[in-house]
This record gives C-alpha cells, sequence and structure tokens, in this order.
C-alpha cells in the first residue's frame, strides 16, 4: 500500500522551470507522474489548470490534497517532504542554508531575466504578433553577460569547487543550469566562451545523466525552431 | 556582554525590499544598525559596498562574519538566527511554509514586476536618460492589475483572513505590502479600489506602527518627487 500520496508534476519540456523539477525528482529517485501543460498551445490557461494553479504557469505540483506554483517552491517541498538529502538545502545549518536562498532569490532577477528574457525576446516575442525591439533584446543581452560576470566573480570565485555553493549539489544547480540550457541552441551560444568558470560548472551539470537526457531532447527541439528564426529574422512562419 | 554578532542593513529608504527587512527587524526588536546607501547617488556600486554585496543592489545584511543579499534571504536567515515567532515562517510544518514560498517565489515576477516596473518605468527611467516608451509603461501597469487580481482571487480570497496567508503575519506581508507603498503617491493610486481584498488588507498592514512609521516617510519623500514628473510630463529637471 501507497502511504505517501502520489505526486504529480504539470509543466512543459520546453519550460526551464520544469525541467529543473523534473530532473530533481528523476536524480532523487521520487515517484511522480508528469502531465504535459503545453504552452505553445496555452493549455496553461485551461480552466482545469487553472484550479491547480490559477497563476496559469508551468510548473505546479500537486501532492494529495495540497498544489503548489513556482519552481523554488516545489524544490524546496520535495527536498523537505521527502526527507531528502540535506546538501540540497541544508536543514540545521541556516548559514549554509542562506547561502542557496541567496542564489535562488537572485535567480529571478539574475540569470532568468537574461537567458529566459533573451530568449523570449529574440525568439518568442514575433510569435505572439509584438516582435520585441532590437535595443530590448539587446538589454536581456546586457542583463546575461552581467549575470554570468557575477557568477564567475562570486558564486564560482574558488577555483576548486564543483558546484555553485561547494562541492555538493544544492537546489541552485539544476534551477540555474536549466536556464542556461536554452541559450545553447541560440546565435549567442558562444558568449559562454567568456566565461570560462561558468563553462566548466555548466558542463560539469550537463554531464549528470538524469540532466543530460532531459536537455539534450530540449535542445534539439530548439535548435530546429530558433534556425527557422535565425534563417527568416523577426518573421516566423511556423 | 553581548553574546550574538551585531546586524548591519544596508539600505535606502527610498527601496521597496530594504523597508520590508527594516520593518521586520523593528516588529521583531532585533538590535541593528542601519547604514544608508543611496541609490540615487550611486553608492551602491561603491568599491566598499560592492566588498558587501556584489550585486551592487540594496539591501544587504551583515551579521558578523557572513553577508548576504536579496531580502527575502535577509527574512528567512533574520528568522532563523534570532529565533523569531514561528508564524513568519514555520520550522516544521512544511506544507504551511511552502504557501510562503509560494508567495516570496512569485514576488519577484509578481507585484514586484507590476508595481516596481510601473513605478521606474513612468518615474524613474526618464531621470536615466532613457525614458520608458508608453507602451512599456502600460505593459507594467496590465502586470500590475493582474497580479492584484491574483491576489484578491487567491491569497486573500477567504473573507475572514486578516492577513495574506491567513490570521497571522508571515514573511509575505511586509514584504508585499511595501512594494505596494510606492504606488500611493503615484498617479494610479486609485486602482487600488478595485481590489477592495487587498485595498483592505493592505490598510491593515499600513496600520501597523512599525510599518506606517517607514513608509510615511517614504510616502511623503516619493509623493514631492513623482508630484514634480506628473506636472512635467516625462521631462522631469530636479
Amino acid at each position: 500500500m501507497e502511504d505517501k500520496p502520489k505526486i504529480t508534476l504539470y509543466g512543459d519540456y520546453a519550460s526551464q522551470p520544469t525541467r529543473a523539477c523534473y530532473v530533481f525528482l528523476k536524480y532523487n529517485k521520487v515517484p511522480f507522474e508528469f502531465k504535459q501543460v503545453r504552452v505553445t498551445k496555452l493549455e496553461q490557461y485551461s480552466p482545469e489548470f487553472k484550479k491547480i494553479n490559477p497563476n496559469a504557469k508551468v510548473p505546479a505540483l500537486t501532492d494529495g490534497d495540497i498544489s503548489m506554483f513556482e519552481s523554488h517552491t516545489i524544490l524546496r517541498y520535495l527536498h523537505e517532504s521527502r526527507k531528502l538529502p540535506d546538501h540540497w538545502y541544508p536543514r540545521t545549518d541556516f548559514r549554509e542554508r542562506a547561502k542557496i536562498d541567496e542564489y535562488l532569490d537572485w535567480h529571478h532577477n539574475g540569470i532568468r531575466l537574461g537567458a529566459g528574457g533573451y530568449i523570449f525576446r529574440k525568439y518568442m516575442s514575433s510569435l505572439t504578433g509584438k516582435p520585441a525591439p532590437k535595443e530590448s533584446i539587446n538589454e536581456s543581452l546586457m542583463n546575461l553577460k552581467k549575470s554570468f560576470k557575477l557568477m564567475e566573480q562570486y558564486w564560482l570565485k574558488d577555483d576548486k569547487q564543483k558546484y555553485l555553493l561547494g562541492n555538493e549539489l544544492t537546489l541552485a544547480d539544476f534551477s540555474c543550469a536549466s536556464e542556461i540550457t536554452q541559450i545553447i541552441p541560440s546565435n549567442i551560444a558562444s558568449i559562454l566562451d567568456g566565461y570560462p568558470k561558468v563553462k566548466a560548472w555548466f558542463q560539469r551539470i550537463l554531464d549528470i545523466s538524469e540532466f543530460n537526457k532531459v536537455h539534450h531532447k530540449a535542445i534539439a527541439t530548439l535548435s530546429k525552431y530558433f534556425q527557422i528564426i535565425d534563417d527568416q529574422g523577426n518573421k516566423p512562419k511556423l
């Protein structure tokens, strides 16, 4: 008999925060069901999904009678409710935990504003009928470079550390790497060469088989799509 | 003899996240020193401050040998390190804690994107030499209305609850209310009338004397400044 409520993760492989939660569940061998909510088909706005997440965004999680949205909330909740190893998000060492929170709280207006913002403005915005102006695309690129610089000089400053917060994986690693993955098939992939510590850390995360499997597929799909837009300028016809 | 390291909060009264941390410290009677970092004078970029916060934003906190940035990280850390009452951010009930995390994680691209985005674009951007275009100001306004609607229908759906997450204050209340305060002296203050539950909750927070004292002063300062810009259109001469 199952003594834990069953987890369902709602999301889309094309969504970076969905992939962070998906990989975290797989890596930690937590049983779950995945329900695809296709954002390109606007399924996140369906009345059924809005009952689960009134904010109409992916990912969302249900666990028995509780539901929640926001990927970092989902990661923190899974870690605590499934009693996963302490290194992900220390329970008693609140000084160490603060350093992970600091990354997770920065993420939204840091790497996500840069990477997610760039990809949305450069590749997605034209699909909405309102292509982003060139200067706003450049603004996102500047934000991304600023974020990589901070990672290089602050989180990854110690040459010997394996991961973002030291030598063990934390919630910050999967969240950050899932966001960066989307620039790989884009026209700015080469900027990573300017940030060797970020590049080496990112490669270390990509080499984790659970991470690689999900992201390999996502990169391949995005790659085809981005190529069409790169070829057509700002007028995609899909 | 002092057995706790001394806390220093670095920030600016004009910064919403600074005010959230400041009020939290005052309300909980945690002794601290406040050091003003004037963002209008770009003091956050000084080499001295960047040693404390390499991200060059306010607020930041030092506590003995540890330093950190990001207001939600600061709030969580203060709560745990000073053993403050459980209702702010439950220690053992991780289901309740997840509902607070959900708000805190949403905040960045929710109320802050709307309220902070609107005020920056409408009132601050012209000072940087790049006034925001009208359509981007409208975009922020739409985001703000969407955020208020979600608060009304989701966080504040129960007519009887006093605060965002129930009948006791949580970290979410001060963070959210500090962000909303800045629209009071702006040209869109009246939109709150369209969201009666948000308005009533916000008034309840404003009535807390520690909150009122700090924000009353901030509103008065912003009010003078916004008036000049409202009078001059998009060409402030300060």
